[in-house]
């Protein structure tokens, strides 16, 4: 009993398709059934199983010996050994111990195997072993699952789903597994604007990978009217730029307003018309379609999760879900899946006491958990002080690019500095990511979680809290904190005594967000979708048949045309899950929703990506990947909830976003409480404050000025009482004011978007019309059919 | 195929027990198994129908006349019924017509009802009939159900469901129907700290009933915890009034802030010391813990809605509903049930076409739909021109009061008109309350919904919309709007050129609220529960027995020993539905829930309401109505719906209470940013503008003044500039800074309440822990049970 940790990181499965593997489309001239028989050319391999050992001679080992080999195989006390009738201890003595008395577990190893097998073929199956005729290298199991068994499986598993009967009496039939199918029809980029294969998906890999595709196809193709409408409104802001009146204003250079110097010292005043540039650029995306475009994105983001639900229960029906409860998971229904569940079984036989020792206290599980928040809480630090850390790097640059005499070097400053600190930033999160990644995991892994899906569900929650804050963390900062603690001329604030906090460009920190926004999430995709998902496989493969090649030369060498199917495909990558597929578009699903108002176009990108993205996942399952086990699943689990989440989240960072990073409610403001025409002429010069220069700190005067002399105020962008009035660069009422209306417009923006998704949510019906009408047939016909019996008797 | 809508009217269906009646006791010395048989004294009564006849002599009609009485009985065109090969054209014209002419129907619904008859008998039901020896009265007709006919039924029934099978093999058991345990154990005062049989009560009365007050019971329990937090709310309140600066403020007499008058002319200038008591009064309920109070609700009825899901779960899955599906809402387990459904499976099979009649287009629709939008937006009109006359009655009255020369109307001005506004606000409630319960009846039946479940649906959600709007709208205006559109000395808003629009009290528009809301809360539980649930009932029945008598009082005397059971339940009301029950329940949740911070009493007289309410609704439905037809359910349906609709709802209402209504903001904003010691000290000073009296209009000057020579500055409560200022009686920085910081405050409030609320409901597990590892044992031991089995073979 105690060895069964050990057995399930023993048992590496391999998972071949009985008729044909796609996976290595080099041996095609081999007649592929006789390459996937036993010995015998007759009986099929359904499934092979895989395990390393080393050339052994076989000892009769000494039961202390033996017993010695499980204490050093974990911490469990023999105690509990003892009272298991079944366990090793009083067996026959006829345990092989291995040569090298390094590893004494091997010998533990070999026994459990032994019994393994025996009770795999107590369950009716086949086995056909390789000999180990080497020192050490992998042997294979192949198993085959006669038809009765198969039959009597499938039975087993449709008693817990009784009502399935009457709809569709399956049974286990021979897999019509097309993988050539699937690599013509879906795994090329040539098929981008094709409906993915769904069915076929699911038949070959399973349910729990086709609904991942089906989710990609739905969220893909609920992009397009994304992207659209994000267009039309980018192009709304390009076409207005010409007769928008605030940038029009900014760049008049008649208007001719003095600002503050941008730096201490080295700086000097300035004109706004100069940064007439970023005005005319941030009304691209600063503009009131963003706003009707926020609105939009949220009601779309609804939509979305209720057009998944839809399809999720389309695909239910049509794959004969619907009665599936949560402990079915590992059912299956055809001969892989049914030779799988089989395994599994057997497996589990031996398992049951084992759920007995997991029984933890909260004293147990206490320290993980201490050890899970302080983790996560520190994690937290060190994505805060990455984003701290580029702050730095940008105040420290450009106040030296600033004091460099070079005038080339002086006017790029902002730009140089801003795409350096992004790449920076860039870089820092893709590390982090595969950090958080590890960490997560291994978090997970100390909580001792009960089940599979438990595991599943914390290691993912805890990878996406991580991930999401990693990737979000400089957005966040760049959209709600930066220049809002620079302080005002004659008050400015420093940081180590004699930096200023950075503010943002003239033409607002909207502009800003958008740059960091897009390259984050161009940059992201790119690397993620070019470098580690196929550059680091690709790498990774290159190390181990270079391991392999230098371990056993002369393995391979000796059987050189024996290389089975099983050899080629124990030679791909193993699967890792679809953790990482999903993470990548849940973040991605952030980038579309919670940041949109700042970023129309980011649909569009996303949309680019996806049509890529699809196809590239395709040929990885397809030719790169082991075969995964084919898992039943229901629905796409907690991607949903937080996917749900990230929706309801996303209203109030739009809402803030739109109120405080835009200008679009100083506008309003302006226009209709203060303009004395009821247009925007005079709105910049209403934005801006004065600035007496006499009041300058001593020493923050530039020392060298073009202006200096003929300047005795300054402007710059605040809502503060000018230096004549009784209480001098306190806020305005003005300022109050603007906050007042921005703060009404979050609740107002909030409350209407929330009853909007409401109204979405409540008005498209769950069960699509077409599947409630099919089941409503199917009870009809259910009545009938007892009637006609009723009337037979 | 066309008389179904009569058949359907025409079928009253009295649901008999088939042991013994409860409902009426008096009958108790005559052996009651003998009164509940056929004649024959063995075959049991298991159901009674019930029809009203007239004596009528038999004349066979002509088929002529037959055609006429169809369409006169509806507006059907005459093609529909010829296509009909059942139809009752070409049938034998053996027609038993009325002998009064003036009802033709009736001939037709003879002959319906004898189809009926004829397709009961058919199903295997046995019939037994009253003679109609009377020249028009009731005639009952009893069914007998075999045995073998309840077992096919069973079965039937349960092919549906057949995961069932393995769990409970329940035969068609004879009924355990206990209406006197019933009776002793929970329809009695004495019984109300007792936990409610809610077993039994589904036994008896079928699930849907039980649910609503296993429902009633989960809410009247969480209401405990609630009010005990309320009332030390309250209490912390009470003990703090004494230390509380601002009231303190408020009633020393030595600061002698000199207001202006509260009407033109007729008025005087006052002190503020004046409004002590209300001031005091106000802190009861406007104090720090009533934030605290306000957030705790919110999480309550998150916590109560998570609470019912489990409750509900558990009820399923004893209940044995967990496979049932919405389609199977009319199946039962017991004797009279399996009758019942019978009985409507033979009305159904004379029904599939008539589903084909129904099929309407959205141009059969559209009109009903039109009507009814038009109509809600009158009944809106409705309410709010009620509200708005009572208003212009308050206005009125204390204009006219005060204009009046005795001092003691004068002095009682506000109370008076407060008290009487309220009542006729509560009468105008009550009123409209029953008329709108028609409107949406009728509004419902233009809709012609599909299915009985979408008519109930339709119809509760139109009752709530309108109910809940009138019994909120003056308690909204109240909170929101009452006293924001007075304007300010010199610049009144005047409705009919004369009289100046309401403010509210000195102490703050919360005491206000607290008034109305108590007062309607009180009032309509009081009246509804003792008038129109006891009152109205009883006098119904009274005059019921007075037109029966009137109309037969030979009968009577004709057979005064052979009044059977069937007679005495049929003189007891019909059941209407629960809808109204979860009406006034839901109406009441609102009161709960909604306006919470400003009466944190609410909870308490919820509780003491519904612990009579519980007995009281017991009473009903065991003594005083008609046994109601079991009806299954699996949950209460949309009013859950409804429930965490007003939840949700209730969040930002609450927001909006605190920081628009109460001066919890204001006093924090004095004490953080105005307040130079820190303290509240001058807080009230702080709340009062200033006003020159020259710049009162003409005519609007006190004309008697006490005070008045003295006066040139009055002061009133709102935050605008002096009259020295540069802009006088414009809004002051510190009203917009107070708007910016009662904004945050809702938004900060209602995200913090959300997240709160989610976090409950996804830390509660929906199902119960005992119930899931049950699940878990019953599925083990399926297993076991075909692994014994296959080893069998």
């Amino acid at each position: 009993m105690i060895h069964l940790i050990s057995v399930k990181t023993w048992v590496h499965c391999i998972l071949l398709s009985p008729v044909q593997v796609a996976n290595n489309l080099m041996d095609m001239d081999q007649d592929p059934r006789k390459r996937l028989c036993f010995a015998d050319g007759r009986r099929k391999v359904d499934y092979v199983l895989v395990y390393h050992y080393r050339k052994r001679s076989s000892v009769r080992g000494s039961p202390s010996q033996h017993r010695l080999s499980i204490i050093s195989n974990g911490s469990y006390p023999l105690g509990v050994e003892e009272k298991d009738p079944e366990g090793g201890k009083d067996e026959p003595a006829e345990v092989v111990v291995d040569v090298e008395p390094l590893d004494p577990a091997d010998g533990e190893k070999i026994m459990i195997r032994e019994e393994f097998e025996g009770n795999l073929k107590d369950a009716g199956l086949e086995i056909e072993c390789d000999k180990e005729n080497k020192a050490h290298g992998h042997a294979f199991i192949r198993l085959h699952a006669p038809w009765q068994v198969l039959s009597r499986e499938a039975e087993f598993l449709k008693i817990k789903v009784p009502t399935k009967k009457v709809r569709h009496s399956r049974a286990p039939s021979e897999s019509q597994d097309k993988p050539e199918l699937l690599h013509d029809e879906w795994a090329r980029y040539g098929a981008f604007y094709k409906y993915q294969p769904v069915d076929l998906i699911r038949k070959y890999f399973g349910e729990k990978i086709g609904l991942y595709f089906a989710w990609l196809g739905v969220y893909t193709q609920l992009l397009i009217p994304a992207s659209v409408v994000g267009i039309i409104v980018f192009f709304y802001g390009w076409a207005t730029v010409e007769t928008n009146i605030p940038s029009q204003e900014m760049c008049d250079e008649d208007q001719n307003f003095t600002m503050c110097p941008l730096c201490d010292r080295a700086c000097d005043y300035w004109h706004l018309s100069t940064a007439c540039g970023t005005a005319r650029a941030s009304h691209l995306f600063d503009n009131p379609a963003t706003v009707f475009f926020a609105i939009f994105m949220s009601v779309w983001a609804a939509m979305f999760l209720e057009h998944w639900k839809r399809r999720q229960i389309s695909l239910n029906y049509s794959w004969d879900l619907t009665g599936m409860e949560e402990e079915e998971v590992r059912s299956h229904m055809n001969t892989v899946t049914l030779c799988y569940s089989l395994i599994t079984i057997t497996l589990n036989v031996v398992l049951p006491s084992q759920s007995g020792h997991e029984k933890l206290t909260w004293r147990d599980r206490l320290p993980g958990y201490l050890i899970n928040i302080s983790s996560i809480l520190f994690m937290f630090g060190v994505t805060c002080s990455a984003v701290f850390s580029v702050i730095i790097y940008r105040i420290t640059i450009s106040a030296l690019m600033a004091m460099s005499p070079d005038p080339e070097v002086k006017s790029n400053v902002r730009v140089t500095v801003t795409a350096t600190a992004v790449i920076i930033n860039l870089v820092v999160i893709l590390i982090l990511d595969e950090i958080y990644g590890m960490v997560a995991a291994w978090l997970t892994e100390l909580e001792i979680p009960k089940t599979e899906t438990n595991f599943e569900e914390r290691l993912i929650l805890k990878a996406f809290l991580l991930k999401f804050m990693n990737a979000y963390a400089p957005i966040f900062y760049v959209a709600f904190f930066k220049g809002r603690f620079a302080g005002h001329p004659g008050d400015y604030v420093y940081v180590f005594n004699d930096y200023r906090m950075e503010e943002c460009a003239p033409g607002g920190c909207l502009i800003e967000l958008c740059i960091q926004l897009s390259i984050i999430m161009l940059g992201k995709q790119l690397i993620q979708n070019n470098i580690f998902e196929i550059g680091i496989p690709k790498l990774k493969k290159l190390c181990r048949t270079l391991k392999d090649k230098e371990r056993a030369p002369k393995e391979i060498v000796e059987q050189p045309g024996r290389r089975q199917q099983w050899h080629l495909d124990y030679d791909l990558e193993p699967f890792d899950g679809l953790t990482p597929e999903y993470m990548e578009m849940i973040i991605q699903f952030g980038f579309v929703s919670l940041f949109v108002a700042s970023f129309p176009l980011a649909p569009l990108f996303a949309l680019l990506n996806n049509v890529i993205e699809i196809r590239l996942d395709a040929k990885k399952f397809v030719t790169e990947l082991r075969r995964p086990d084919a898992i039943r699943a229901k629905d796409i689990g907690i991607w949903y909830n937080i996917l749900s989440g990230l929706g309801k989240f996303s209203v109030i960072i739009n809402a803030f976003v739109i109120s405080f990073t835009s200008d679009f409610i100083p506008r309003l403001v302006y226009q209709y409480m203060y303009s004395e025409t009821g247009t925007m002429h005079g709105f910049i010069n209403h934005t801006l404050s004065y600035f007496n220069v006499s009041n300058f700190k001593p020493g923050t005067v530039p020392s060298i000025s073009s202006l200096g002399k003929d300047v005795t105020f300054c402007r710059y962008k605040d809502y503060r009482e000018p230096p004549w009035s009784t209480e001098p660069y306190q806020f305005s009422k003005q300022y109050w004011s603007v906050l007042a209306a921005r703060l009404g417009f979050v609740i107002l923006f909030q409350n209407l978007v929330i009853t909007m998704s409401m109204l979405v949510a409540w008005v498209i019906p769950d069960v699509p019309k077409n599947i409630s009408e099919q089941l409503k047939k199917e009870k009809t016909l259910l009545v009938d059919v007892f009637l006609n019996e009723e009337k037979e008797k």
